[in-house]
């Protein structure tokens, strides 16, 4: 690191803009799962749009790579330097503002290092909402956000992070700014510059800001724990909820019996909703922004009305065994906390590898009989704590981590391919599944990943090591392994 | 033409699928609006994905372009040769297949070729619909719906036709099969590439089938004809009735009266709603799929009394000055008859050129206050005629088709480019608006168009002529000039 180059970027972002100390960077290139670390020749904090692009000129004319860097909370070692080649991390938190709120439009225009949280917060000063809902979003920032496609609790209702975004401004390799388009609800010029940068962790371009949708608040909820006949019914029961029922569906959550069991048994003072343990079990929230299905009628709002009708209809058919509705504010949080605490649940009890996949809807059951048998057939355990975002098709489970696992995850993403599923439904890619990203993607799609990147970033400059693009060392490699948290 | 390329050709696609004589490839090469003409070698009429891949890669190894072709409905000159290249028309035509319905999973699959109206007409067999709605859904095709990610009537409710999509299978230039990823609601496995290929009009790749969204039909509709207090109000007006109607808002079409009165006197038979004009008019169509909000109470569907709550606060608040409210199926086809007939009456009148435009929601009413006073400072004349979809800010809007168009484009365009709005909302760019693109897109974008386009179409033999890529000669500029069609 020569003394000339510090002095550069220092004239770039200015002395509070770079950190060099080793002690300054540790929280810079080691992620929150502390399963990545990895090393930089310095972190640079622009506070800019033309400071991020003289930042990235400098780097490039020496060939020093960047690694952006929001929240750095992800799940797939996306976002520090662990690939073998000399890299600044390019964080982003400085740029955070929110701004040019426009409450009848329903957008923002955001920063790349502004917190979820915080534009959320802005949004709520006019009345709205910014529905993106995940564990890490009092850190996880809009860039980090966009550029992994998060998604969440609510992507049922609200899609992924890149449906909830309008346009973007990008920095690319050479520091042209390219602004895709900002705030337009219909835009025919071109091809769509958004959706290509948005998933891209990184490696394509910079994401330096973006304009958000913004949503009204829910003036009522209603939420329940629903025991369904079968896993193939659920398909039938939200489609009659999101048909029939007053108000959206946002959450549709499997919360199988053991499940449930697993959460009560590590948390004492929450309690299974049921009386007798439902199989399959499903979380449900709708919630309405009509004043008018808020309005009280009998004591209860008109909106349980109208859901009280569907569910009795479906008690009826068969296809709900039994129900159980929230009465009241405290009954609601224990519903939601039973699901918010699974994964806590599930680490207290053994080292587990999770998996993240996605299936059309109605292939959720075939492929969970499928993939117990092959399992089964080969000597392999069965997956376990099968849980889900179940109205995306979004399948969460565990299997043990031990030295069977890449013969489970063999016969598991074998499966998934087979059956035209995602081996990555939200976490997407970062450097612990690039090489399945090369195994298990269609061939064709993969080609012209590989074409994108090198039109781009010709010299695998941006957040090398992730997605596709040049090869890291073995030492790298042995580093990233198979590791990745739901 | 040589005779061993023809038999090569008629090797892959048998002597059905070759078209060679000038009077069978007149349909071919003029597009339905007359304004657009070339010439082909060939017609080449696949009827499956490998006789796709190697009709490409048998052209490609002469050099010879090929223009993809669906039911030839846009306009902008985008479906037909009119570069100088030496080029066959690739016309997906032949593959029509609409499979794998979904019904509960909501989807369906089709070939490139399968025609809008029969896809809703498989949706339909299962009470669904598949929603894509604008006037030559009779004849236009999947393929070329997503490769120009056509717009509508119901953008403002189920978007365009990106939107609509799930995923893909492309053709790429060297003959590669990509399938983006099938019916999937979730994945995050690599750059998105559904959206590079969809609005890319053939220039990328070749779209030969996509997995697409139904949805559930409508159970009742509410229609009717406000009467606004000013331009500036109706985006409240819109807010308003998405939160606290039941059901959703399809339709927000901006009809103001010299619009109502340019069609009742070119089609006498139809009626202005109410009976002050309305200044600015809006027709609105609400829908709703639950069976409750269709039940009667008081001879009136539940719907209604909804609506008609919402539509007294806006009364009170005097956001609306009055209202029509259809009574009857008959009294509903009136009014959107009336949308329905603006560009006939408009063509009747003189010759115009239609500018297909869209803003930021709230600079709607800023930007026709200031491209007025703008043209009138320079002498120029004002737009007339304006109408649009008002929920997605998209204006149309007619000048006269004289010698001053030029300079009216500069004063348009460039407003709309400072605005940060789109010079082409829902018709896309073909070889009509490529100079515009050039000129009026953002720099930074442009630059990126041209990137992809080199990097997946390394010889320019996808589409040449549209969008991006080598220019054309003079002759084939001038053929296509400024024309283009609402």
């Amino acid at each position: 690191m020569s003394e000339e180059f510090l002095s550069e970027l220092r004239s770039i972002v200015g002395a509070a803009g770079l950190l060099t100390e080793r002690s300054e960077m540790g929280a810079f290139v080691t992620d929150w799962t502390g399963r990545f670390t990895g090393s930089a020749l310095a972190v640079v904090r622009p506070a800019s749009t033309p400071e991020v692009a003289a930042t990235i000129k400098a780097c490039a004319a020496r060939g020093v790579a960047l690694v952006p860097q929001g929240g750095n909370t992800g799940l797939v070692g996306g976002s520090v330097p662990i690939s073998d080649r000399p890299a600044v991390v390019l964080s982003l938190a400085r740029m955070s503002k929110v701004d040019d709120v426009r409450p009848g439009e329903r957008t923002l225009r955001a920063e790349a290092g502004a917190v979820i949280d915080t534009v959320n917060a802005a949004a709520e000063a006019h009345g709205l909402r910014f529905p993106l809902a995940f564990g890490a979003t009092g850190s996880a920032t809009v860039g980090g956000a966009l550029s992994t496609n998060a998604g969440g609790a609510n992507v049922l209702r609200f899609g992924n992070a890149r449906e909830l975004c309008l346009g973007l401004e990008v920095v690319l390799v050479d520091g042209t700014v390219v602004d895709t388009g900002s705030g337009l609800r219909k835009d025919n010029t071109g091809y769509d510059l958004r959706d290509l940068f948005i998933g891209a962790e990184g490696t394509l371009g910079i994401i330096t800001a973006a304009t958000l949708k913004l949503f009204p608040q829910a003036a009522v909820r209603w939420t329940g724990f629903l025991s369904l006949a079968s896993l193939e019914s659920a398909l039938a029961v939200l489609n009659r909820l999101r048909d029939e029922a007053p108000g959206d569906v946002e959450m549709f959550e499997y919360m199988p019996a053991h499940a449930v069991d697993l959460v009560c048994k590590h948390f004492p003072n929450l309690r299974a909703p049921l009386a007798e343990s439902a199989e399959t079990g499903v979380l449900v929230e709708i919630a309405s922004t009509s004043a008018r299905d808020a309005m009280e009628e009998n004591g209860e709002p008109r909106l349980n009305a109208g859901i009280f009708e569907v569910l009795e209809r479906l008690l009826e058919d068969g296809l709900v065994l039994d129900a159980m509705i929230a009465q009241s504010g405290q009954q609601r949080s224990e519903l939601i906390s039973l699901r918010e605490h699974v994964l806590e649940s599930l680490q207290a009890e053994a080292a587990w590898y999770h998996y993240d996949i996605a299936l059309r809807l109605d292939d959720v059951a075939p492929f969970l009989a499928a993939v117990r048998a092959r399992l089964q057939a080969e000597g392999l355990a069965s997956p376990s704590h099968v849980i889900g975002h179940l109205g995306d098709g979004n399948l969460h489970f565990s299997v043990t981590r031990d030295d069977t696992l890449p013969r489970v995850h063999d016969v598991v993403y074998g499966l998934v391919r087979e059956m035209h599923g995602s081996f990555s439904a939200e976490h997407g890619i970062g450097s612990a599944k690039r090489s399945d990203l090369e195994r298990y993607k269609d061939t064709g799609a993969y080609r012209v990943f590989v074409d994108l990147k090198r039109s781009l970033d010709p010299d695998g400059l941006l957040n090398p090591g992730v997605m596709v693009g040049p090869r890291d060392s073995a030492e790298a490699m042995r580093v990233r392994g198979l590791v990745t948290l739901p």
